[in-house]
């Protein structure tokens, strides 16, 4: 039987470790490395579905966590599943929930059988386990799937993070056992181990002997330094697979997408761009811009004078700081749909990048427009 | 010099006092009657101007009380006027801050001169005066703009209302004389005088004596009862000129749309489409639908099965009932969608129905629909 998500390597770039591929899901063939927007319950955050296909969005994520939760994963099903639930013809990708376990809800304790914490909305007890994870992303219906992992703090004990790592691992096979639509979603293992180089080994050793159909980094950007998860990455990307996709996971600047794909990874996700359109805050190629500033009462010009995206084409600093300062959601809105179509469109020049073998001239642009620290470019 | 506003009639219905016309802007020449969408604070709740314009909206309406304190008729000024400010390529129309001054700000006093009174956001202490009004206005920009009035309660006495009705003729008159933009702007005057023949018939004399681009209706929808209305819209069209167009200030349910059309109105604007879809109230062909409530959590039929606007065609009762649970914006953005889709779907059906000659048809099935009372139809 064939997998229902494959991953096809085009090319490598000639001075890094980047990778020019393609994600083959049963909604879409996709070329990587992409950035996933984030719709946690089912939506991106004040966006049409229309408009994220408009700006290029190939794969979006739903949080398995959340919609647990509201309205319940039986009711996406009866809906026929998320594609259909919220109008998404392309890939989709859940989480476990694991990671909102570990930091929205109080947790009870861990067991080797699961997780029993309580609900971040009424303090109902709940309990997740690897089977029940699966199940419940069986129910929604996503391309992709996560398998059920602990995501414990970066910083976390030696001892801790071993035993976590080895319980991660036989979850990740309990969570394989109980998946109940092979032929049309995938299961992505996860990588833990925090800053161990040993612990990262093992965890990547006893999911690649799995058939899993993908591998997520996780554990990283919880607070460890940007050099710190760079270095993780080099050496855990080698440890994977070169015929199936790498997902790092929650991660969503411009310096960070960069310095991932030169060690490897071929998808990212991150509220980041829409949580911080909320407060006002743009990425563009000029760095970051808070157009709330007062700064921008009467600045006619767009956002990004470099972008052609909607908000760019059409609306001025002046207009999204009215709209931002009395409260109006076509504001939010306008900084959304900006900022997702920033990061997919850096993709698309990191694509095109790592076809001229040109990916550290793109990167020693973009870390120029931030005021980056260079450094750290070419330890992949 | 030819009024930028003109008004053309086309026909008029042979059983009721409808008429089908063209309302002829700077921005356009839009078919009448219409049904203005209310952008406060230079946007539509929740929506792009391209989804206003797909939509059928011709007019939209901007308020001149707002957009003073934020972000000031100045600033508007400077991005080169409303249209270009908030990217709105068809007509606009302002209202002249005076209803919010009589109703979100606290009063201070009217004077001969004008009003004074405490701003709703930081209680600073502002006037408004009938040249005020119309010089905020000209920054403002739009096509069409609204005379200073008061707006006093239906219901208060008659020595006051003939003392503000002659008042209101006072201003009128000076709002037009402070008039800067005559090419490229038209003034309304507003018809006052509460539920009182002769106070209306003194009104609208004294305003047709001037030159207004047009004519509006306005201290109704303001508590009085629908036969009260449609009582005073009986008494005082007849009193407006035929060649001028006629706008109902503030009317936005179906059944009065229908039964000021039927006596003669050609404009009407209203919150409440927007209003009461934040709430998850939506206009539908079944009558009112609360699409928040339970009964709807599993209903993966759209919100009204005769509607083919976006909302309808693409997205579920349950999806949009849960969208509203959780709080996402995409939710109230696809039930403002179809509550101004309807409105304004209703007018098109409305100006068909004038052409044909069976508007009082159309009356009956909606007012069935709605379950409303049939009587009134015909005291036009």
């Amino acid at each position: 039987m064939e997998q229902p998500i494959r991953y096809h390597l085009i090319k490598k770039e000639k001075h890094t470790g980047a990778r020019l591929g393609e994600l083959i899901t049963p909604h879409g063939t996709f070329p990587t490395p992409i950035f996933m927007p984030v719709g946690t319950q089912a939506s991106v955050k004040t966006m049409a579905p229309e408009e994220l296909q408009e700006m290029g969005a190939t794969v979006i994520l739903a949080n398995t966590y959340h919609l647990w939760l509201r309205p319940g994963s039986p009711l996406v099903k009866e809906a026929g599943g998320l594609h259909q639930f919220m109008n998404w013809k392309q890939g989709i990708l859940t989480d476990s929930g694991g990671f909102q376990v570990f930091s929205l809800a109080k947790r009870r304790g861990i067991t080797e059988e699961g997780v029993t914490f309580k609900s971040h909305l009424d303090g109902r007890l709940m309990f997740l386990s690897p089977e029940k994870a699966i199940h419940i992303e069986n129910d929604l219906g996503p391309d992709i799937m996560m398998s059920l992992d602990e995501c414990p703090p970066f910083f976390e004990s030696y001892d801790y993070l071993k035993a976590s790592v080895a319980r991660t691992s036989r979850w990740a096979q309990r969570g394989l056992q109980a998946h109940r639509n092979p032929n049309s979603q995938g299961i992505f293992g996860i990588v833990q181990g925090g800053g161990y180089e040993d612990l990262r080994r093992q965890s990547a050793q006893d999911l690649t002997s799995l058939d899993f159909a993908g591998y997520s980094i996780g554990g990283l950007s919880v607070g460890e330094s940007k050099a710190e998860m760079n270095h993780v990455l080099e050496f855990t990307t080698p440890l994977l697979p070169e015929n199936k996709p790498r997902y790092l996971m929650g991660v969503g600047t411009a310096d960070s997408l960069i310095d991932g794909v030169i060690r490897g990874i071929d998808m990212f996700d991150c509220v980041l761009p829409t949580r911080i359109a909320r407060n006002g805050t743009c990425m563009t190629s000029q760095g970051r811009l808070v157009v709330k500033n007062a700064q921008y009462a009467h600045d006619f010009t767009p956002l990004d004078p470099n972008c052609n995206c909607y908000a760019c084409r059409n609306y001025s600093r002046a207009y999204i700081r009215h709209l931002l300062q009395v409260n109006e959601t076509f504001g939010i809105h306008l900084t959304s749909y900006h900022n997702l179509y920033y990061l997919i469109h850096l993709m698309s020049q990191i694509r095109q990048a790592i076809q001229d073998d040109n990916l550290l001239d793109l990167r020693a642009q973009v870390f120029e427009q931030y005021g980056f620290n260079q450094k750290n470019a070419k330890n992949f």
